[in-house]
């Protein structure tokens, strides 16, 4: 039976979530079904702590709009808003494009660099990394410093750049592997892998693959601890799935 | 001109925000008014990542409602939700009762404890010092592990058992300094300081002072940099006062 | 076209190896094609540094013998003896088994705990977390001290107080995860995970999984920098196969 | 009743005790007086590890000349000399400039660059937030490498190299707030505040907040622990106020 | 020529000073003199952060008294107070008996213990590991807890005290090396040696070796950066050695 | 009665070995015997992960094929291969060059550097200091970029870029100590140290004192523990000495 991967996009623009779709079945395995969905509330785009606090209850009200449906569900904004609370509420795998990325990575070389296509975006994807206990193999995160029209654009847009920062970050950081940050940017690693002389990763990729092996894996899902699913408590003002599944009416 | 601190509970609870408003005003200087606000949407108490999650949206959507009011903001949940976005987001000073607890406590002693009433409060304490880049100095965290009838009645079930937990942190991990961590047991650490030989903190009354020294202070909000205000950016599904913020339509 | 992985036992006992092979031929998947190999010199099993120093080598000798000849390569003893000289050594992922138990316990959870028969197998496991620049997240690495009649037997003779243990470090070191640290006693996770209320992972298992993941994401052999493969260099004294892998004669 | 604060100038040199007070008084609520203290003993300024040590001593011996008379003490170089073990001798709250700086920075954003007016200087600083416990946070130390004509002279002639060097802290390391580092430049902070796009901090101003606020707070004393006052013991060679401190005949 | 080293003692007990140079003198080679010294002033022994700020400045006094005429001196109380100032200011090489000890340390074992007479101490010891930027391999600081009739009878009266504490931070911290912390114990690793089975160190005995080593060495002083002798400063209220070396009139 | 000492060159050019036997002795006192040997099997030089691991087997071959002969063993590849094993195996006190120069680096001053003749050289340095838990005080690695036409030329083709190099380590990253890695320089930094303006250390050098150090020193060989020695163990291919010191036959 086929595999059912929930892909949230955690900003409300549809170009994005297409973009990241189209890169995620391109890495999924055959009999691995992609799901896409969009947050109902949030910003155009990420690139800060507050937009990311909001991110983080819109990607919990998705995952909860969803409850039973899936096998596994990626989190696909680089910061992985809301994914720490996302594991502990949900009965199945949750991953991060970053987190996803960032795991590769340490299994790839000893040390990796991150680019960001903005400045803001480079310090949130660096405190990402240091929140999953990551930092400790960065060799360095890399931002872009140009204007971009529109975040559907950034990646036909800054593609020539980040592969100049790419090279850059290999000589002078030692970077031994690079990841290109960004759902916005997603399948950028796959086209441009042939020019770069160390492995370079995409989030949405790698975290298609993560999800596919814990399903695989089928670990089970904690029953004590911080990891457990939360008692039920009352709540006021969620969506209605959200606050269901909280006082777990589900 | 009175100082005007605004005092965010991030869960729904009144009785709650009534409990730490009455710590708050004992701590304040004469002429620093405390105004409470309760969080609009939540749960009913906060002791998770998933909780936290969505009480981070939650603290900015107070925040935005009262911009241009306030000269201070205090996010009166022990964990801090959303407070990086808050710095962030607001033009006035922002500190959290966790981040204030474990500054004064930084200038109190080498090292300190934080005590929590469950243990999965426990753990998201300790996330949090770490988030802060304040774990280097922690001793120790140590939970009740009893069941409370109602978050409002934590403070009186469990002040003993907290002031026995103080003890042992001070003999047994060497704790300097013993931080109270939790905003329902506001005032406890007032209340037994007398019989606790060392310093014991309650983070109420720790962030009302900070507040109130940072005001004083009067420090330039950042004008560059992530810690700048961000550019309008369209959103969704936001309450209107947040969206006019985020698209600084304020 | 099938998956080829190849198997690598460090130590030279063949019933571990027969062990290892079943636990992987069960997590792999159907396409997935799993060739055992033996080290062809060390010690009947590896439990200390110097151990671990030899198998490094036998793990390389094995690599050069089966040059050529798989998509990717398991180094099956639990400290990972060689692994890095493997990764930058060969075209195709290597992966270890504790690295791929450690790296999918950070996806699983925030704090795991290792599982040793022996307490020097503890110590060992212990560094190589470290080692991985992933001992951040490790809660605790707790160790029998009971002896074993034979390497072989160790899983039927300690599963219980293994899974005594499980239960242990959940409660007082707060692991989220626990990983069954060994190549001989591999299959005991799946055997056992019924009993423990938070995930439990088997090294072989994750590092079937890691590199069958790793096959399909294709990255690219690092071409320059640290991972790259090393130029011609003389050699005296090693095996046809290893010296002729690096003159690079092959 | 008036909050009673003792300046400690840790160097001999009164016109830097002077500047100071300057800014300790204008930074200071209506109701706290500052009483300015110079060293009895040792260096014209301090600038590196063997003048601290010296000076750590001198500011014991002018602690224990006023022991008894002030609601808090404030040790006044940058390096923070003699600060831990004044703060488990005294009776009273004792801060450092730099400690109290550093505390602020974390209050204002998540990386602080420290600017010192030689490299020997900057050198000491960076240690000194090690020390603490506060560097992880640390973006980066930045020395100016100019001649200073007297110490007393340092912020007049160096006051507009250290603009520019605030200027590229923030844009090359990132800095979120950027503290001036030494007490020969209090003040200028406060003149050139409006110049720097992110918050910029004076140790002196920092330190007598900090200390107000303690003093608000009224920690208890610690009676046991590594905080708690040393017991009597014989000395010898001290001045009589401090071996009558340390003997405990006061 | 014979070698000759300065052994000083920072604290103020001349008993102390003979039992270390009793110890000093077995450890050192035949042509090595040990020359001791006992501060001028300070506390009969020291065991906390306000002893040692004191003590700090004893020692410069005592090496400034000296000046030219050792090949090189040894800090001899087990913080190593004063340390790092005594190495920037001496044209010799300074080294303490704790920082000897830990260096030594790491050259036998990957973990070590230091075992203290008092907890005072204990925290002191372990403030010292950091400071030398030597925590990171530490596996505990064991404190006895028991009243010591006076600091020179610490050997006699606690002995078999602390060989068992061996023993348990051996079996319970996995330390694989224990230092015997505090000068006042000098010479009881050397008795207690044969009774526990792992190295078991003693400060003094390192640090005359290590001062050996580093004689023969023959490093070059620094001569720019900061460890390169401080430039001349006006002082006062020093000895008059320790002003001339200051002011550079010697 | 003369000490006696073991000098391993883990690879296996001659010529290489030569010119550290001659460094050795030259740093070596009177009464003490250098011994070198060359390794049987392994690469021409060591500068990767791969090679290094082929080299840790070699160490332990050439140590127990000399096992009883010795007073102290020296490592001679500056990324100490084997190392950590050696140290358990051996009965006798067994030092790194690389972790003697970092140990005595950290005697002399707060932040080394390290100097390596190629950037792959470089990675591995610096890794090693990782491991060795020496790193925190690691102010830079770096490392030239030329060709050499033979490693046994390494020393006269690079000696100049080397002291270049090294001033720009002391200038830009403020390196107080520096350290010429890589065995086939050995003896460099004796030639040039009148030259650099801080100490310049050599790891056979300081290894040679180290080792003498601790043959004087005398500690008792851990006799539990993971610094034990292993207890007997089966074995296979090996050679025939070292087969017999693992089964335990010597």
């Amino acid at each position: 039976m086929a595999r059912k991967i929930l892909l949230i996009n955690p900003n409300i623009t549809q170009a994005v979530t297409d973009l990241m779709t189209t890169e995620a079945r391109l890495s999924a395995r055959e009999d691995t079904e992609i799901h896409p969905e969009t947050a109902r509330f949030g910003a155009e785009y990420i690139e800060n702590r507050a937009e990311a606090a909001i991110a983080g209850h819109a990607v919990l009200d998705v995952l909860a709009r969803n409850a039973g449906q899936y096998d596994a569900a990626i989190v696909a904004a680089f910061g992985d808003p809301g994914l720490s609370g996302a594991k502990e509420m949900m009965e199945i795998p949750v991953v991060g494009i970053a987190e996803s990325a960032f795991l590769t990575a340490h299994a790839l070389g000893r040390r990796y660099s991150i680019l960001a296509v903005t400045k803001r975006l480079g310090t949130w994807f660096g405190e990402c990394a240091e929140e999953h206990g990551l930092a400790g193999r960065l060799a360095a995160v890399r931002a872009l410093d140009v204007p971009v029209s529109h975040i559907s654009n950034a990646r036909a847009e800054t593609g020539r750049l980040l592969v100049d920062l790419c090279h850059r970050t290999i000589e002078e950081d030692g970077a031994e592997v690079v990841i290109m940050g960004g759902g916005p940017i997603a399948g950028l690693a796959r086209e441009v892998a042939h020019e770069i002389p160390v492995p370079v990763l995409d989030g949405v990729s790698c975290a298609v693959r993560m999800a596919e092996m814990l399903i695989d894996l089928g670990p089970a899902k904690a029953r004590i601890g911080s990891q457990a699913r939360p008692p039920a408590k009352p709540t006021r003002g969620l969506s209605e799935e959200l606050a269901r599944y909280m006082e777990r009416r589900d």
